[in-house]
């Protein structure tokens, strides 16, 4: 069949292939000095916010997203402190990494305020957290931010970005990476949001495990996870680590977090470790 | 933005969300007795069989359905040597479960001969196991064969289905499924599509679960992984046995595989079993 006009689709013409949502409204559009932002209003996914033209997130579907880009993360970082998140303008990220107790500070630093407005607007909950007093909203460039940091004063840096062209593109580079790894602690840990298994094994994916290793992380691992409205619906997260096993994590902890969540849980957490077949070489690198 | 007519798209309109393939080609377009079977070259992802509007698969993301339908099952039952796969026309499933040296006879009930031929003509590589001696293809209507088989008699039922309407309602209810309780052995195991966990958790996943345990099965366990070009792009199968603890498996012969997989291992088989904090609920009951 073909959709008519209800549908607002994503194609993603590399690969041949497109996701579409029904809408019935746009609520937003709004070109900042950094991207086009659209929001509609969707008939089974709440609402939707595009950047580009791509989709950023639906209400329905971010939490396997937000969940899997933070909570694996801060429970293989054996006493997380200090966060960064470098992009994660719609503060959803930001809310998750406040639901761990022992978080001290968390900065989000993304370069377009129109992203947070936008959330703010739209999706309040995910900026439940924008008030809590360890939360600290820079806009800003996030590569500069990192540049500037001090050493070791970061215990997780969550790299929360767009697709690695446009903005993102520098937070894919290994300059970044090795600010990254200057400004993390002993024990620290970066993970970045690393695109498609089924569709970027041998590009994205690839450079990025070569990219970490380059800036001086000894471990790289990649998790695996749903994410229904981007490409594929197959999405990935890439943890890169200064020191010790991350493919060990802080488990009682995580079977006993003090917090609700939608998808994540120590089972979840050790299944997406687990690489598939035919991308074991890859991503269970040692 | 619109897609134009380069591509062939699939409208799950109950949940306003579709999928599109761009495709260059219709190569075929048959009605059998049944169902409306179509197939299309695609532009990246192979070809791609639809039937009655559905996309049953493609050639390059089918791995992920075929081999979590069937590897899963036959190294959770201690020793399967006689499969019953009820449906999979595509011959798909039967490739995957003939790899397993141990399976001494598989027998595969689709009721519709023009998915074997369509599969054997635009998808030969499912069907190399064809002509494997411990193989029959029948074309029979599998709840009749179900009802005719004898007590006892098959070790692992696969029921590779279409969505549980049309041709295939009855193989979700009760009474076939009690049919397939009494035809397994003392160690059997059921194992069925069981649709996606964030669209049919609720609806197909919740009465799937509940007709199982009516039709006396002891234990049932759905496991997710990702079937890129289903609704959401997040599928499931759904386990059920008539004894033993069947989240349990035979890990070290799954470990040494004797044969090659793409998206199924050990490790991968565990991380399925791990259920979503939103299904942990229903998919792990014990």
């Amino acid at each position: 069949m073909t959709l008519d006009n209800r549908w607002w689709s994503e194609a993603y013409t590399d690969e041949g292939v497109a996701f579409s949502l029904q809408v019935t409204e746009k609520l937003h559009e709004e070109q900042t000095p950094f991207q086009h932002i659209e929001v509609y209003q969707s008939t089974h996914w709440g609402k939707l916010l595009v950047i580009d033209g791509c989709v950023m997130l639906t209400s329905r579907d971010n939490f396997t997203y937000h969940e899997m880009m933070s909570h694996p993360a801060l429970f293989t970082h054996p006493n997380p402190k200090r966060v960064l998140i470098i992009g994660g303008g719609d503060c959803g990220m930001l809310r998750e990494v406040l639901k761990h107790p022992g978080v001290e500070q968390a900065v989000q630093v993304d370069i377009d305020e129109g992203v947070t407005r936008a959330a703010q607007q739209f999706f309040p909950e995910l900026c439940e957290s924008n008030d809590d007093p360890r939360a600290t909203l820079l806009f800003d460039d996030g590569v500069q931010y990192v540049k500037d940091a001090a050493d070791g004063s970061v215990d997780v840096v969550i790299v929360d970005s767009t697709d690695p062209v446009g903005p993102a593109e520098g937070l894919f580079g290994e300059a970044f990476m090795r600010d990254v790894h200057r400004i993390l602690g002993d024990d620290g840990l970066l993970v970045q949001q690393s695109e498609s298994p089924i569709l970027h094994r041998d590009s994205i994916l690839k450079e990025l495990h070569g990219v970490m290793r380059g800036a001086g992380f000894t471990q790289v691992v990649t998790m695996q996870f749903p994410v229904c409205s981007y490409p594929s619906g197959w999405w990935s997260a890439t943890m890169a680590g200064k020191s010790g096993d991350i493919t060990q994590f802080r488990r009682a902890d995580a079977e006993a977090k003090p917090f609700r969540t939608h998808y994540y849980n120590a089972g979840i957490h050790q299944g997406a470790l687990a690489a598939p077949e035919f991308c074991k070489e890859l991503f269970s690198d040692q």
